[in-house]
């Protein structure tokens, strides 16, 4: 190792890195968390939407013709499975997996080093999908450059998660309609309590080179609404589980303001399923008005003091339209209890 | 809608989006905070800042013709009327009360939450009056678009505030001669040893969509410099009790140097009155030169572990300027004091 | 590649880094960069340290006995070898190549990436001590465990840069008592009339687990003023070029507020020097006192729209003392010059 910085006169070695592959590490600081020093699941989001964001738009320019940034397109289901705390490096590594003629899927692994103990835990694994859009034209998507797969079996679990992934943003409802109203007075428990929203005006650090808010601002913004829904509920310390698949439907531009609304949507024993919707309104632009750009399903858990899972009160449902949406809840939920078991299964 | 900041006794129950209407909300984080867990009253003036722009960009767009983003032209004398700490959520609200040929009055109000206990308070009421400039053309002043009253009178009170702060802007005068020198050598408690000043390079998050500092950056930066002179005067904890009635004369654009000082010209047995200039050097274009761009008048207030206030040490004059500064700040002083023993006997 | 992401039992081997090596890597965002794109010299410096930081506090905890964090405690002089720019990619690698009983010398390499071209170049060299303290008794220096090298002439070496920044460190004056005295009304291109100073208040994301700042975030600032002072004298487009070596005489602790100045010593026909000074003011602790934290020289140079070395204005000397300091600086860009010239005929 040592020889690197005894001469340095050209790009040393480890530089070198695979086209298709990203790491990336950062020490967890006092903002990054709550205060009990839980790190937020969206700042967790962000750092892998960055790497994402990287990996995808290096490969796509590894071609002649249009420079061309990636876009966020889609997020598969992420679960939190260890807390990462204040203090801790962040170790994130990317690696493209899978790609079809207009997007690229992406595999990311955080890790949770304590630098101060040496351990280390595995805190998430992601699969994010991205299109890339030309830097000259931001409407015109670029044909992104095939990869390299070591097996054919390799290309074709990767083509089986593509078609997957393909048939389920075609099925999401935007859920353009829904939009949440405001309580007078609400009773503890009840939807209409803890329900909250945020607005942020974008600014130029939170876009890409051609003025889009990055997936990952967006999901953290999310992941703060979430959050205070979850705390106004059960008043405890609360952490990020789990989030369902999200689709970024529309960009977000610089200079809108982007609304994050979130509302409970079904309570289990130990868990909460918030659902939030981001709208964005280019204020300036009279002609457009305001679209929904982004809906997803965040599921919270509350901790005691040690850090154990507590019970969650359980969740008032006043009308027919709450009992719906908790009744969806509650499919997700199982659905999910029922592949983690599948999972763990064909894992031992 | 209107007459909700009529009186303000209680937390008010609004929720809708209409266009001349805002809520914003927002978890306070560390960074937000002093090392006590108090939240910087400069963290408060950008968001009520912030809310105030994007309401007022909103409304005057809403028309056909030049695109446009709102100035802030000036804030009413802002009370702190209860400490925020880390980890409470911040609502601000905003609402369009009054239009003007080419000027928005805005009226804020923030909430802070303990999402723990559900305790909420108050802690700010402000007003705030914004300019809307042509994207086109940065000099260009467009015409507002009125908004509708409930009642005439409502329409006349808000003429008649319209006139009151005209009259007080031209009445202002800019103090562009004073300069703060330096004092070698300070004895404790004198105005030379509490005195400070800081420079910022204006960067790309600190300004609006046509490249000029949000009035709620610069705000920010003076609460930063007159909380600094209040500590080093008294050595405590202090906190932001209030802001006088601030007037942005000039534009500050993006790549300017900003210097800010803050001089401390009156101490009451619990309060400091802190000066402070803005002061604009656009760096690389020789011709314009340093110009003063904002002066104002901030209240500190000394705080115990308890969070109860202390004695401030008395302010050692050494000339008869700063003795005639002493004077004016007890007349501002002992007109406050009045103002809010009239509105509380108006109220009961 | 891709079999790693197919099964995630264990923490994968790519994460199995060696406890002295680190890699860390970021986009760079409008808020790093001036208005013309160029990323400040201060977010690179503070990048660097940032990785130091890691690696060294990581690599003193690998034995039993205290916890600790590494320290900042010298960085030797540092050349920016080229801009780097918004949108780039910046990998920073960084490596420990020497122990002492209570040192541990990390030697950092920065590259910038263009993720569009896939153009590389290197940045920066850096070589930094970092002094471990334990976290139980803040004043308490712990032994660094020994590291291994690959030959015997590598250890030497290392013995050889450690005793010579030690003699420096000892050689160094503190320059405790200067201070910049302000002057009225200065005439153009004199050192009064660009010299500038910041305050800054220290916020929890500043510090280090055990509260004190970290030495890239002063040295951040630092660049901030140096930069002012150039930008002030000569009214262009400037760039950080190199920074001499800085010692670290004293921490700084969360809550002081920093005090830092800068004024122009010297200026060559393409560079200009500024001497910066750094002090701290522990606010709320009577009994210390402000002091003296860190002095270092800044070499700038100006740049045209092409990115184009311009000629710098001679600065004008007012008085004795300027004309010593004008000689010194003269001294060191002379042997400056004639270390880099050395070096290329040795690398040739």
């Amino acid at each position: 190792m040592l020889h690197l910085f005894m001469k340095v006169k050209s790009i040393p070695q480890r530089f070198n890195c695979y086209a298709s592959y990203w790491k990336h590490s950062r020490i967890m600081r006092p903002d990054d968390a709550n205060i009990v020093g839980n790190v937020h699941g969206g700042t967790i989001l962000k750092m892998i939407e960055e790497a994402g964001g990287i990996i995808s738009t290096r490969h796509c320019n590894t071609q002649s013709g249009d420079r061309c940034v990636a876009a966020l397109a889609r997020v598969e289901r992420t679960d939190f499975l260890h807390p990462m705390f204040i203090g801790e490096v962040a170790h994130v590594s990317a690696e493209i997996t899978y790609t079809s003629k207009h997007s690229v899927e992406v595999q990311v692994i955080v890790l949770a080093e304590n630098i101060l103990t040496g351990a280390k835990k595995v805190t998430n694994k992601a699969t994010l999908w991205y299109v890339p859009f030309s830097l000259q034209n931001v409407d015109k998507i670029i044909e992104v450059p095939v990869i390299e797969y070591s097996s054919v079996e390799q290309e074709e679990e990767g083509k089986k998660r593509y078609d997957a992934q393909k048939m389920e943003r075609l099925e999401t409802k935007e859920r353009n309609g829904e939009i949440i109203n405001p309580v007078v007075s609400p009773e503890a428990y009840t939807v209409g309590f803890s329900q909250s929203s945020l607005i942020h005006l974008v600014g130029p650090s939170d876009c890409t080179l051609h003025g889009f808010v990055h997936g990952g601002v967006t999901m953290k913004l999310m992941d703060e609404v979430a959050g205070i829904v979850a705390a106004r509920h059960c008043k405890t310390n609360i952490v990020t589980a789990s989030v369902d698949a999200i689709n970024f439907h529309r960009k977000i531009k610089k200079g809108c303001v982007v609304s994050v609304s979130g509302r409970m949507t079904f309570t289990s024993n130990k868990s909460m399923e918030i659902e939030v919707f981001v709208d964005a309104d280019p204020l300036v632009e009279a002609a457009r008005g305001k679209y929904r750009a982004v809906t997803a399903f965040f599921t919270y858990i509350s901790l005691d003091k040690e850090g154990k899972p507590l019970s969650v009160p359980p969740l008032k449902l006043e009308n027919e339209e709450e009992k719906k949406r908790f009744e969806e809840g509650k499919v997700r939920y199982l659905q999910n209890k029922a592949k983690r078991q599948a999972e763990k299964e064909r894992q031992q």
